[in-house]
């Protein structure tokens, strides 16, 4: 049986997931993927789980880099320093480097990828988009005959954890959040997940892996959670539509949009039934159409499953094939990433319910060529009433313009809600 | 660049797909796999698609099985005869084998099986179980850390539509299959649709993989779905559940158990959105949890798409490992099929609306130790009401004796609805 020894640096929640794992699993993976998995070193800060005096690594260099039975290092701490020096020099040595670290692998790819390439050593990421759902490898490894032509996830837990109970219970978002975090499924500091930080790393890498084409962060266009009202929620709801915070990446000949936001979606679409914390990653491919894959997208042992299923990954393959149109250090130059993209959009705008006040708005929107799929004007002969629009196809940079006009009606009191529309 | 030569068998739906894949998609995997898929010969019956004459395989031997430059053949005739011949053949002459044909690997794996290791060929059957949907795939290279504990598939298309129909339209049974045959999603003789044989095939095929335990067709229990009436639909939707297809499979230990059969799923549940046609499965794994692949189970490109990926695979991959467990002519003794398994159930019965009989009814389940979670009586003063149980966890053999003796009591004119519920 082939032996492979292992380095974990990290024993955190995935890294103590990925120990119990390793422990649990050793002999049905020996029994069925014919590979003994030899955990050698754990490198930690402090070693919250209770594991065996020799296996913890004094120090890197002499105990894992040194150290040429082992053949795999991963890296579960996370962040940028020190899991980039770790990384690179465990590449460097040769050693096959297995990691869910999406903040890295989407802000220094290039330099790690290179030296993956300059060294021959394996570099495996599975984990670090989307938890147990192994969405890249489907990509890679299962719709290799299609050209991705779009992919909308919910990529985020935090979020659409959130989201789910504003829907479900008719919560505000701050009453959400704090329920989120008194459940311990956001942080003290949210703003990484309810700002779609984490969510716009994660799409950079499943869209560069997707299209084939380095979509660097910076190309990504941003938008959270926290300005999504439950009066939207609710007239939505109304609407068929389901509210929630979608990743989206297109791709058209050379032309690429990347975006992060609130999305409403149809109640019919296999993205709302999404619930709770769960992820979901929605792919059209040009051969076999629509797939879906939907699962934990986080938590010890689900992330677990992605990094113990990457290492018997690496252990059984004979050679690594490396991307070269992600090693660029700068974006191609055949690429065109579009801002000015496509979508229907939900407008909820407070007026004064004075006549003509309709007209106008009808009249700014039809001035900057956005067709009007239906208005609903909610109440009347109030002070102020809710002017509900949904936009056929239009263009972002128009309709913002419009928006903007609208915006300086005398008789609009606010432009309360916009949310795209994707069906 | 590697080159690899292909023959393919069949040009019907499948193998149509397969053809305009590999001419349309040609340069794009070349570009992003590195590898070239020449396609040689093409055998078939009637050559329905217009392609070039040198293409066309005269004789089988001849053409491709002493054809050296030709690595792979892919099997898309279906059916046992000729298809488990020409496969051999391949198999003993080294050369790789491609397919989608469930109802032979269902039935002949070990035959198969052991050519493709006798001569070192390899053997790779991805479409044969969901079209596009890389179930297969996915347990092998991405849940290879996990023991899968359960699986639940919507696995025939077919009867999922017919139900999806009945549900959405209100329809009956043979409304939505005189629906379903008019736009060609159901055979003129449908049985092996209907009756749930198809997903029995599949049924074996996944659960034998996910298990790494041969499930021989004969173990799985089947009914399909020509007694479901729309009444029971619609109660289960007052009661919150959606009446599926599901093809189920659980394992504890070594007790197996395999049944396909109409069956309740919560509203919630993920598979319960699963629309028209559409497959899907959902996994529970000891380490990731809940996973699910949606996407489409059947059509030329979908299972297209399948084809060629396991295709590609085949050409980039350095050895086979063939499967040991699934060779065994006989089943494995340490494992145990169970037919008396658990579940809850939904019933329905009509009565005369007479006192007592429900009391009557009632200390039957309980004397089988059937316990009943709910009960609800529709309408009252009628000369016959139906009566809804729903039951908690029972066994299916006292449950069903219980029915047996129900039905024999004298104000019960029927039993005419009973399907088992899952959440």
């Amino acid at each position: 049986m082939k032996e492979v020894g292992i380095a974990l640096i990290g024993l955190g929640t995935v890294g103590g997931g990925v120990y119990k794992t390793l422990e649990m699993q050793k002999q049905r993976i020996e029994h069925k993927e014919g590979v003994s998995l030899n955990l050698k070193k754990v490198l930690a800060l402090d070693y919250s789980i209770d594991i065996p005096e020799e296996l913890k690594a004094k120090d890197f260099n002499k105990d894992i880099i040194e150290d040429d039975s082992i053949d795999i290092v991963i890296e579960l701490i996370g962040g940028i320093d020190p899991a980039k020096q770790f990384i690179l020099a465990a590449l460097e040595a040769g050693k096959t480097v297995v990691t869910a670290n999406k903040d890295l692998i989407a802000q220094y790819w290039p330099v790690i990828n290179a030296a993956a390439k300059k060294s021959g050593a394996g570099f495996d990421f599975g984990a670090s988009v989307c938890g147990g759902i192994p969405i890249l490898r489907t990509m890679w490894e299962s719709l290799q005959a299609n050209d991705v032509e779009s992919l909308m996830g919910i990529i985020n837990g935090t979020t659409n954890y959130i989201l789910y109970n504003m829907t479900e219970q008719g919560l505000s978002y701050e009453e959400a959040l704090a329920q989120a975090q008194a459940k311990g499924l956001a942080e003290a500091n949210p703003t990484s997940d309810v700002e779609g930080y984490d969510a716009m790393y994660k799409l950079s890498i499943l869209s560069s892996m997707a299209f084939h084409a380095r979509v660097p962060i910076e190309y990504i266009y941003r938008e959270g959670i926290t300005k999504v009202d439950k009066e939207d929620i609710a007239y939505g709801k109304e609407l068929g539509y389901t509210v929630k915070l979608l990743a989206i990446a297109k791709r058209n000949g050379n032309t690429i949009e990347a975006r992060v936001h609130p999305t409403m979606i149809p109640d019919t679409h296999p993205l709302a039934s999404v619930r709770g914390a769960f992820n979901a990653v929605f792919i059209h491919g040009n051969i076999v159409d629509d797939i879906m894959l939907y699962g934990r997208g986080a938590g010890d042992m689900p992330t677990a499953s992605a990094v113990v299923s990457d290492v018997i990954y690496a252990a059984g393959r004979s050679g690594h094939r490396y991307t070269t149109f992600y090693n660029e250090e700068k974006v191609s130059d055949e690429l065109k990433f579009e801002n000015n993209w496509e979508s229907e959009y939900f407008i909820r705008i407070i007026a004064q319910d004075n006549p003509g006040v309709l007209a106008k708005i009808a009249s700014i929107f039809g001035s900057y060529g956005v067709s009007l799929a239906s208005v609903i004007q909610k109440g009347h002969n109030m002070p102020s009433v809710p002017l509900i629009f949904i936009t056929h196809m239009a263009k972002e940079l128009p309709l913002k313009r419009a928006i903007d006009e609208i915006s300086m009606i005398d008789d609009v009191i606010s432009v309360a809600g916009l949310i795209r529309v994707e069906s």
